[in-house]
């Protein structure tokens, strides 16, 4: 049993800054479990687009409000606490917090993350980590 | 792209009602993503002897409080918001919600669950309805 909390885990080596959002990978590949489990932060205001081509990724918000753009249809849908989004055909997708908060979010990875991936060029991340 | 409202589903046929929990299924085998994802409510005072044979679990607890025993050591670890346990051992537990308040959790399955299984008396789900 592997029992872990997100406040001991901050600004620790699992603790990932980058431009608009963190996140704190609670659960990694080489915890065993089959997928990842991060709680990332969008900060306030933030614009990311993103296409994860090699993952799927459900994402459940548990703070603050803002919106998710399907790329393909356009399609805007509100994120407040309660919703999910389940990236289900790796969709290409921009993510906006409101700018009043964050959005702090549970994110479930598949392939579960590394924690060696870096956001690529295109929005994605690398598989390649995964080989070593 | 799949999007979901926790308060939307609330008392749907993807909300589950049992004695000491219920948990509303966001998402389950039949959307795609390989695990299945969970919004549980362990009801205040609830005593929970769980042990799930056939699944991997990551519990994420998002409100309340209350304790995990591990059954293999006898170790009990405190709850709180913030914390994560892993059932990465198909560890048998029991969980235990404070009586102030209830726990809620974010629950991530492995491999994902169907909808259709039910506690059996050791307390595992049977995988059996995965052939369905």
């Amino acid at each position: 049993m592997i029992v872990r909390d997100l406040n001991q885990m901050k600004n620790s080596e699992r603790h990932i800054f980058s431009d608009g959002w963190d996140s704190v990978r609670l659960l990694l590949k080489s915890d065993g479990m089959g997928f990842s489990f991060h709680i990332t932060t969008i900060h306030a205001g933030a614009e990311l687009a993103m296409h994860y081509k090699n993952h799927l990724e459900s994402v459940y918000c548990m703070e603050g409000t803002g919106t998710i753009e399907d790329c393909a249809t356009g399609e805007v849908h509100q994120i407040r606490p309660g919703v999910v989004y389940a990236l289900d055909k790796h969709d290409k997708h921009i993510l906006r917090a409101d700018r009043d908060a964050p959005m702090v979010m549970a994110c479930v990875f598949n392939p579960p993350v590394t924690g060696n991936e870096v956001h690529q060029d295109d929005g994605s991340y690398a598989l390649e980590a995964e080989s070593a």
